[in-house]
């Protein structure tokens, strides 16, 4: 059991060090943790985000810890060298396409939400966003029009299987949960999303026992703030799922509480905090580290099929969490250590 | 002052009798209303969503009334005979490129929302979108890859000038407003988003007053749940645009009751609720009229400068709304023409 621990930039190393805490006080027999330079970090000491050591180990790994890539200084370097191409190029070269973001509310956080209360713990849904395909990977480009104007342009695409492989994570994790499928799209103005719609419409044949729905981005955006509860599993693309994600995930409360998962076709997958590195507060110990350590259960569950520890983690934040441990992103004092500790102390 | 009525398909002829009604009742000298066909009405009547004689018609007026779009009836006709391809069409054609989306929480509207009363109140913002270009108007299609694969495309792209001219729209709003104007992109990822972010910067030097900040779409949709009240001006793109505006109005207590202006260079502009044409209610006299008659307002101000009848038609609604007046979208039991009487009464 290999995993590689990708720190990163801003508050990623704190993070992924509680995080790390965490799994070695489970003291799993052979499971080693090998640590990677990744992201602006990585720009600094290789000149590239993700240098082929980085790759290399990857490769040789059954899952990756990450915790955050974003650097400010980095903000003028030239699009392929910014660390954010760390992540794409991760997803992209180890055929991470599936992307896993549960959004539940935690007991103890119905007054954290930006949602009413009641509105707010009706909310357990799973977006499945697909990872490798859209507007993120195709052609893109600067270019000066015959009349001079200068252009940005990005080709969005999906092609049948990039929607078929997705289409049936959606339906599979419907057929563990409430058996309700809603399939986002913009199908009333993309021909990408027309062929998405489609294939959907094909897959569902193969799952008769689960509800699909269609619904277009906007309507979707308007839904998971007025009545997210209605959702089971969300299944959508690369774009409209970074957008619809990040919503939900505030809709729980903070940022700080999601984790995600990308799977590939085999086992190896990567687990991040849905948060960025957050710049102005790296390095204060001020972060807090619970997403991070949900997406380490989420490691355990999903890449080594150890279910039973996965949830002893979860329980043992949910047990934090209840019992007040706060950090200032939900209105309290602990920082990052504390935090871990008190997850470790739990930790039953 | 000749206005286009174009009531269109679904709840669209019962919301906009009412604001018809509004308009009629400020005896306005000169206002003169002319209906047109569109949407799936206009199909089924002339076999084209905009048919030339609208098209013609709107070109002959100042301003378009416009109800709601959509027919399930029309759902499997090829996309350029869609209903949608109406407002489409209408935007495209008539050089409509600046869609104004304003959202405040009115008075007695604070439990409505699904936000807590605090976080809902703070809202008052206005979305800039874009209208004519973005993945909504480049090439597309679906093809077969030389492997044999079906894959559906679309285009995305911005130049210079299109970005621009939004640009000094938002601008502009933002000096008549608390001079803040937040820029919204994904330029970590897309080059029309790196395009765009340059012009809005360049722009931005000729409103040395106005405080310019950028958000990646992701988190945008996040602060607009978690704290909208920072927003003043929002301007984006007309993808990002739809689904940042959709998901606003929620926060502000029902999508009954938001209006939106799509103003062309010159003073032609078409008028909208920014709902759709619900297709589940209509005819039956429940939806509600108040994004119509607000949109009335609108077009009031924006495209015949009667800035005191359009304060008075706001007013009326606001006092309206204070005195308790609720359609079905609200947890009331008033009807579409109840609705209309309420604020007909309260027009002084
Ligand atoms: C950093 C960025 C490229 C990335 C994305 O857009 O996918 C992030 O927002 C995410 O959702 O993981
Ligand atoms: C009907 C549809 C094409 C339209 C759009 O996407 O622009 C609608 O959602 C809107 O926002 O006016």
């Amino acid at each position: 059991m290999k995993i590689a621990v990708l720190a990163g930039d801003g508050i990623g190393p704190e993070v992924t060090r509680e995080a790390v805490r965490v799994l070695e006080a489970l003291r799993l027999p052979g499971m080693v943790l090998f640590e990677g330079d990744v992201g602006g970090a990585a720009y600094k000491r290789h000149g590239h985000p993700l240098p082929a050591e980085t790759l290399e180990l990857v490769r040789t790994c059954d899952a990756i810890l990450f915790g955050a890539v974003g650097d400010p200084d980095c903000d003028n370097l030239e699009r392929h060298l910014r660390p954010e191409q760390a992540i794409l190029g991760l997803r992209k070269e180890m055929g991470l396409f599936a992307n896993l973001r549960p959004a539940k509310l935690f007991k103890g956080l119905e007054d954290a939400s930006a949602l009413r209360p009641e509105v707010a713990s009706a909310i357990d849904l799973l977006i499945v966003r697909e990872l490798n395909g859209d507007v993120y990977f195709g052609e893109k480009g600067m270019r000066t029009l015959p009349d001079g104007r200068r252009q940005g342009w990005d080709m969005m695409a999906y092609a049948e299987d990039e929607v078929r492989r997705i289409a049936h994570v959606g339906f599979k994790a419907a057929m563990g949960r409430a058996r309700r499928l809603c399939s986002v799209d913009k199908a009333n103005v993309l021909e990408t999303s027309q062929l998405w719609r489609d294939v959907v419409i094909e897959v569902a044949r193969e799952y008769p026992e689960v509800e699909l729905s269609h619904m277009y981005v906007d309507n979707a955006a308007m839904q998971l703030v007025r009545n997210p509860g209605q959702f089971d599993v969300v299944v959508t693309g690369n774009l409209f799922g970074d957008i619809l994600s990040d919503q939900a995930s505030m809709c729980v409360g903070s940022i700080g509480l999601l984790a995600s998962a990308s799977l590939s076709q085999g086992t190896l997958g990567l687990y991040e905090p849905i948060h960025g590195s957050a710049p102005d507060i790296a390095g204060q110990g001020k972060a807090n580290p619970l997403a991070t350590i949900l997406s380490a259960a989420m490691l355990l569950r999903h890449s080594l099929h150890l279910d039973a520890e996965a949830s002893r983690i979860e329980a043992a934040v949910a047990k934090a969490l209840a019992d007040g441990v706060r950090g200032g992103d939900l209105g309290g004092t602990m920082g990052t250590a504390a935090i871990g500790d008190a997850v470790l102390e739990r930790l039953t």
